[in-house]
């Protein structure tokens, strides 16, 4: 490819709305243009990335037995009606009318569609197991999207659905799609990680996320150094902490704590470490009736250590508050503690709560918490001596650096992730209400037992970048840059050697398979370079008038502080080399 | 490709709303699969075709210089609304409300948002000329979605658009995209033709249609077999008869033509040729004041000869009605006429209007009309005798076969096509709007010449079916088979020569890069050669025991009477024979 024949199209400055590197580093190199919030035409030069995303996705699901097909973007919400996602889902489903006033959704996924070809095609055991996939336009209208086309509202995602006969047979599906995702990500090239995630209602271990490792990330991944573990931070359990509980040592203590209302404050004007206080969090239930009245309010009290963040799908999972909670009015607090929040702890209620306390929280002797009066804490708190054990003791809370980790392998670390797939074990969640089923061996009807795996195909760029830059801009893997080699002549226009030479180079390497740029532009060295090094082409050749009479060429990859001579006749076989090709 | 690997799924019926050959063989060999009016999912089968589509598509548009990008298909309301076409468009424009009510439309099409690319990326004359496509999802709400793919609301197409400098540059990249179109259409090995169609406002002869020859076709093809000429049936011009009137040889005399309203019901009673006949259309015109209401009407009578039709294309270029006209209410008829629609003519009218005739009739002699009284006609009526010469002769209507070619080189002929590509000059439509400029090389803003050419990449599919199918099934032309070859062994699962032998020559024939299908189903033969007759694919390999003991296989052709028997050693070499590889 000639630069003449290609648009390449450079920004110095990010626009006002790009607060990650990703978003301002693509819109400088012209790789992508918004349209409208959420909304990007992908430019030619960053089409031609996510086409080699695309392509080694393809290859990969190919090779695990996935066939291709194409559902629509545009779908009748029927079928959205027959799952109750049409329902349930909110103002993230875009709902669209056509003339007629009929109702359809713009596609944010493909389970019902996928699910209703399955109930037609695949009718007898031995059809089982399949796996379909595409790679297909959708939309998710976030509410606040955001960070480019990290967090777009249109974009392209490769999804994959297997059917199988029973759970174990979808568990070895499920392990086929895991596998083929860690070849996808090895060839990507980048530095991932797959975490086990949370796999809601269907429970079991079947659903991981893969993260691409980066600071910036949007997730916080749990792993063991020591060992193979990982998980999300809503994975990812807090052992109960192996010391047993202390003794009590002081006495409860009503503490004048004027105008500090959080755990800091009071632990830096008593002087104590933050990991001796423990903070209050308030919830209700609701008891409906069975025309969906509230008849009944039940509130609850869940203790956390100071120094700890409380995880909202942890505690949704404590028996009693798993068929969904709220947070307690102003109202309802005031009702049971007797004063506003800040001051809250178990200790002296007007009416009684249910209490339920972090493992961490359990173990604790000599604890601080709120007096349920204003401007007051209690220290000296120890359980069973000035409150009752806690009627439930749970893992409530995040991991922080130096957890167990729940391996028995050693102790945790945390770094951060940009989440770029998801393989998930369904279950019947979609073929139990659109009645998917096959007819098994003694022609008896059976759901199909589901699986469900995407991958963000524009969301990968973004990641990669996070990744891989540095200030110059964009360092692209190989597999994935938009051209792997540019040759850059320096006064082609001037010199017919020079251009004679760039030709040479760039034919020969087309011809030897590389995705080469050829910059014919005639652009000034430093324009020409930065133009490069902000696309992040990985592999550039440069070629002068000087370099020629001396036989060499110049050889760079986007990471090398500086330039290799190589003797001008050698150089395709030295590229060549550095891509391994 | 292994058919165990793949989803193979024929039916034996087609379902019952499908009216056309192409939908109904869809269908059936399990290409397509409805989800709703007008929205299909491309199953595995149907999707291989669309992207051998695609494929050669792609690879002729970057030959012809072309840069792909990709254009949401979700667009902000705001650019149609600089075009004007979020107003002029009607219902077939689906448009949609996000969560924070703000419009978009789900895109027919990307002038707006590539004219919004143009605008901000080529702003010097040294940009220019360019050319921009994509491939991408598209939606029309069509009132009545039918023939399967051939008119869907959910398709694919190619849209590509070019910007010049000048209207000279601009046609010039028009031949540019009319020569790739012919190199593309030629690839796909479907018997086509480039039809001059209407450019509307624009003038000029910068539009052509690439019609796939069909006899089902929608579309009338006028050409000329002794010559190149070949147009639409609204741009194909009907010449003025070479030959004069004819001289006045009967009375004007008022003949009863009870209950007989039509030119042929007149011309059977009276025992006439149709052709003596003449038929009589009321339009009307409205003259509107600044305020937008009607101050005046026009009343139109238009005259065609009875064995001919009205061209509504045509009739909206007449002077005077070139503004916008509209069919003549009831009311207006009696007004001027006196008499209900099925007995009106030129003469005895009530009130003036202003009468048009078609280039055939104004050389009538001795013609047949309506008497504007019910249950009679006029015979014997010759012009300036009877009345007045007609205030205007204009071409109205459509081309029948035997016309004089406007070329001047024969008759005419007409065939049926589909349409499945347009190349069309747009000028400055656009960009004047959307002040898409660029500076000259004086540094003054000059709006953009643009173009624009699309393929219909699904609809494609179902045009090649339409002109290439039999009793048994499609016939694919071998560029865009779902597969090349497939290779059908007799009884595999008996004998391991058979399968042996199978297996080697898929495997030989994937190794020349043959797109190769291995039907391992073990189905027995006639179901299986039933399978690929239907699904079409062109070359047919079968393996048996009984060949293979004479060292023998079988070669046929999806067009051929009967097989051939080929050496089992020869095979490879002959398909690559057949193949032109």
């Amino acid at each position: 490819m000639k630069a003449s024949q290609f648009l390449i199209s450079t920004l110095k400055e990010a626009p006002a709305d790009a607060e990650v590197v990703s978003h301002r580093l693509m819109t400088r190199a012209g790789m992508i243009k918004k349209l409208g919030a959420g909304i990007y035409t992908y430019m030619p030069m960053g089409l031609r990335v996510i086409r080699k995303v695309e392509a080694i996705v393809r290859e990969e699901m190919n090779r695990a037995g996935a066939v291709e097909l194409l559902m629509p973007v545009v779908q009748p919400a029927e079928y959205w009606q027959e799952t109750g996602r049409w329902e349930k889902m909110g103002p993230e489903l875009m709902r669209v009318k056509d003339r007629h006033e009929r109702d359809y959704i713009i596609q944010p996924t493909s389970e019902e569609v996928v699910t209703d070809v399955a109930r037609q095609e695949l009718r007898s055991y031995k059809q089982l197991p399949r796996n379909f996939y595409h790679v297909q336009t959708k939309f998710r209208d976030e509410r606040r999207p955001r960070f480019g086309v990290m967090r777009s509202r249109e974009f392209i995602m490769k999804d994959a659905y297997s059917f199988d006969r029973d759970a174990a047979s979808a568990k070895a599906s499920y392990q086929v799609m895991a596998q083929a995702y860690r070849r996808i990500f090895d060839r990507f090239g980048l530095t991932y990680r797959a975490v086990a995630a949370d796999s809601g209602a269907i429970g079991g271990d079947l659903s991981e996320e893969f993260q691409v490792i980066a600071a910036t990330g949007e997730d916080a991944i749990v792993y063991c150094p020591e060992s193979d573990y990982a998980a999300n931070m809503e994975k990812a359990e807090a052992l109960a902490p192996r010391k047993p509980r202390g003794s009590a040592t002081a006495a409860l203590t009503k503490t004048p704590t004027p105008g500090k209302s959080t755990c800091r404050e009071v632990a830096e004007l008593l002087k104590v470490p933050l990991d001796t206080t423990v903070k209050s969090l308030v919830l209700a239930t609701d008891e409906l009736s069975a025309k969906g009245e509230v008849v009944g309010t039940q509130v609850w009290l869940l203790l956390v250590r100071g120094d700890h963040d409380m995880n909202e799908i942890k505690v949704g999972k404590v028996p009693g508050l798993d068929n969904g909670f709220r947070f307690a009015t102003n109202a309802e607090i005031v009702e049971h503690f007797g004063t506003k929040p800040g001051y809250l702890g178990p200790i002296d209620l007007k009416k009684p709560v249910r209490v339920v306390a972090d493992r961490e929280v359990a173990v604790m002797s000599d604890w601080i918490c709120g007096a349920n009066e204003e401007d007051f804490h209690f220290t000296g708190v120890n359980w069973g001596r000035d409150l009752p054990e806690p009627e439930a003791v749970a893992d409530l809370r995040n991991i922080v650096e130096g957890d167990l980790s729940p391996d028995g392998k050693g102790v945790l670390a945390i770094e951060r992730g940009i989440e770029v797939g998801h393989v998930f074990y369904l279950g019947t969640k979609y073929s139990q209400p659109m009645n998917a089923v096959y007819l098994d061996e003694s022609g008896k009807p059976q759901p199909m037992e589901m699986g469900c795996y995407g991958i963000g195909i524009t969301r990968l760029p973004a990641a990669a970048i996070e990744q891989n830059h540095d200030e110059r801009g964009i360092i692209w893997p190989d597999a994935i840059a938009p051209f792997t080699v540019v040759v850059c002549p320096i006064g082609m226009d001037r010199s017919a050697e020079v251009r004679a030479a760039a030709e040479r180079l760039h034919d020969e390497l087309l011809e030897a398979g590389v995705d080469v740029m050829l910059d014919d532009r005639g652009e000034r060295p430093g324009a020409m370079f930065a133009d490069w090094e902000l696309i992040g082409v990985p592999h550039r050749v440069v070629i002068s008038d000087r370099g020629l009479k001396e036989g060499q060429l110049e050889y760079q990859h986007r990471r090398d502080a500086a330039a290799t001579k190589v003797p001008a006749g050698e150089m395709l076989a030295f590229v060549k080399g550095r891509l391994g090709a």
